[in-house]
């Protein structure tokens, strides 16, 4: 049984775990009405890309969708799966002898078809003599648009490719639909990722402090992710924001490096996952920097809280995420308003479109591959909405047993959003001014989750403290 | 004055010096004929490159060229510089005030000129007005061959560019030229780059130890540079190869990613360098993995590290790097034949190219903003050798005071390249047969210092243990 594990401490990913992702795409796409025998997939996997013209790459990760079907390491393959025989073909650059000095090792097709258990191995040049005599009645490549970044991908080719029907149409809704939907060898691999995020998050709660910097967070749980899980890559920048940066929801991209000082009575905002195998983790704590939350601290993060844990309670197969939304939204709107902040009917504060100006984002996206995983907005599944406090949603859908999801409700002072809201009569009338104001400089608070949605109920594989006594009890356990 | 600076405790880096940096290119381009008043330096600095179709980008890091002339942390950049006046202008993009919600305060034109100290500050837009009113006699991009890479650069371009008179083969070799020897500022951000990634070395040495994995070494490396040196990015992927993984040059690639056992009896090579503000170190320790060096491990290494020392006793201003190269090996093969595994004559085995049998690599290469820098094979200096041994040198060139190069000598066994070397009558006549055959699994072994080119001498930035007795003491002095 082959399997890919990075030592022999880490999660050990069977590759039967693609082999079922084929079986399963193969079995979508025969339903499909356009689908003949002899129907093929070719999907190229990701390719080393240059830093600038230098002779320098950036770190290689697989790209997702040849990941999810071949779960293989190597940078410029091509996969080929016949749809009716479910027969796989995997291609492999052919390089030379040579290459042995620089890179170890090269492979012969037969050790690779051992390696990733496929049926077939050939070299990438060998496509074209492939497809010829196998006489697709049509190659199937990928080609649609990411509707996060809004880049459609392009599809495979190969020289001699015009030779032949090629539909680039049919693949994208269906292996996207696939991957909505987790297998149980999925879960595993995605319930690892968040332990070790999660872990990782713990060390970094109990390592921060003020008079430390914000990066020396993310150096901390990037080392725990790699030295102890195995995860050599995050899913994403890290965003280790304290005090005001706490607020803004991409910090740690390269013009805000993390570079900020922690301060006493700051509130620090981790967003961190580490990936493992091409899994992502995607993972929030929110806690203040010196172990103790003040009054208004509590005041914030538990208004999160209880949205959160509202969603939570409610989530489950069959229930709307645009209602789970609105559900976040509705609970933390209340527990503002009990708290002094707000004033005014929660209802008409959410036709407003006030939880907008306090959570810009979301309540949560699909996770996977992908850490905004793909599947949001299929066609035949409920579009973007178009009220401005719900079109950031990433998806839109009915929840169904086997989705991972985020659940990320937030909390955030934005300065231009507070004299946004201010201004505004439709807005103004339900705030507070002077107990607004007085979170101007306080950040925000996150409190985001990473939960698989069950037929009853969901579960939460990211295990972190959560209320605000677990959190105190974690940090006040510091070592030092 | 302004700086970048990652913490408090990490090297703060004067933006002082890119302005330096551009008077150094004026000064160089004023020279050349073809200059005349007016003529413009136009550069685009390093985009963020999405990861396939998805919404997360690989870790930006500044384009090199930008990074030299500028300084500048920001992705979508452009900057202009009048060769005659040297008036330099940043063009930054022109962001929707939303963007504060995502990426944190937008600066304006004048934080923007506070913080790298340029004189002008315009938005990206701006840049075909400007150079309209500018009247430039030529504007000068950036097309030049990288000759480690094979890649072009692409030309800065904006929309409307074609009005005016552009000229994109005078810039690369006059900027290439002025990279090749440092300043002293940095020269100081070089030594601090190579201290760091020294001590993150001594730390991994300290680590590693029969029973762990290989990529546990580059974790506790890039953790170190991290938290304590602020170097958030490695200047090239961790090449941490242990038994005959060692033998691989560039093991660590996503096909081979540092995820071997480390076995007792094992040498292991870590060739690691951290980047900080753009400034690359490029560091290679080789240890035995339990500490104790064997007598055959001794053998080599002393063999690689007399080749060293014969080097950083005679690099100098007017040394040939060609002749640095072949002193190496010279005497690196004496030793293996004082040691008995090689016989007959030196120079003989220099002749036949047995040399690129144990070394299949140059000597070094130059070192700066990127880990394989530019100028080794401009227009004006030596060409690449032709001889097989000789031919994989990066450059070429004769040494001149303010050169930063490497010196990686190393002796390896390569199971293909020992066998093409048996098989070859005008090698295997200098071969011990059963001495050598001893060493098929040895791996390999490289010492890898950074060393800047003096008038008198040099000096090597690389401060970690390279005698066989440093490094057991070293490794003596672990704590667990």
């Amino acid at each position: 049984m082959a399997s890919f594990r990075l030592g022999p401490l880490t999660h050990s990913v069977p590759m039967s775990l693609f082999r079922k992702n084929r079986e399963k795409l193969c079995a979508a796409l025969k339903e499909h009405s356009a689908i003949k025998p002899k129907a093929h997939v070719l999907l190229a996997g990701g390719d080393d890309v240059s830093f600038n013209d230098t002779d320098v790459s950036y770190p290689f990760r697989q790209e997702s969708y040849f990941q999810y079907l071949f779960g293989v390491k190597e940078p410029g393959c091509y996969g080929v799966l016949n749809v009716h025989t479910g027969i796989s073909n995997l291609f492999v650059p052919r390089l030379p002898e040579e290459y042995a000095t620089w890179m170890g090792k090269l492979y012969t097709c037969e050790e690779f078809k051992r390696m990733y258990e496929v049926d077939e191995v050939r070299y990438v040049d060998e496509l074209n003599s492939f497809f010829t005599s196998a006489q697709p009645s049509v190659i199937l490549t990928l080609s649609g648009l990411n509707t996060d970044s809004g880049i459609v991908s392009k599809p495979a080719r190969f020289e001699g490719i015009e030779k032949f029907i090629v539909d680039c149409e049919i693949l994208h809704p269906v292996i996207a639909e696939c991957r909505v939907i987790k297998s149980p060898e999925e879960i595993e691999v995605l319930r690892y990722v968040a332990k070790v995020s999660s872990d990782a998050h713990i060390r970094v709660m109990q390592f921060m402090r003020p008079g430390r910097s914000e990066y020396e967070g993310e150096a901390v749980f990037l080392h725990h992710a790699y030295a102890v899980g195995g995860c050599r890559h995050a899913s994403y920048t890290c965003i280790c924001g304290s005090g005001v940066n706490s607020a803004v929801l991409h910090y740690g991209h390269a013009g805000a490096p993390n570079d900020g000082p922690v301060r006493d009575g700051d509130m620090c905002l981790f967003d961190m996952g580490a990936n493992y195998c091409g899994y992502a983790a995607d993972i929030t704590c929110s806690f203040p920097a010196n172990g103790k939350f003040t009054e208004d601290q509590k005041f914030i993060y538990n208004a999160v809280l209880a949205g959160r844990n509202a969603v939570l309670a409610e989530a489950r197969e069959g229930v709307s995420w645009v209602d789970m939304h609105k559900l976040a939204c509705r609970v933390m709107l209340r527990k503002l308003k009990e708290g002094g902040m707000l004033k005014g009917e929660v209802e008409d504060m959410l036709d407003a479109g006030l939880a907008g100006i306090f959570q810009p984002h979301g309540l949560g996206h699909l996770l996977g591959l992908d850490v905004h995983d793909v599947g949001g907005y299929l066609t035949g599944h409920p579009e973007r909405p178009a009220e401005p406090w719900l079109c950031k949603l990433r998806f839109a859908r009915t929840l169904k047993a086997g989705m991972y999801v985020t659940v990320e409700p937030g909390c955030y002072f934005i300065e231009y959003l507070m004299d946004r809201a201010l201004a505004d009569p439709n807005l103004n009338r339900f705030i507070v001014k002077e107990v607004y104001e007085r979170f101007r400089k306080f950040g925000g608070v996150r409190i985001e989750d990473d939960v698989l949605i069950k037929d009853v109920g969901c579960e939460n594989f990211a295990k972190v403290p959560r209320t605000v006594e677990e959190i105190e009890q974690t940090m006040a356990n510091r070592k030092e």
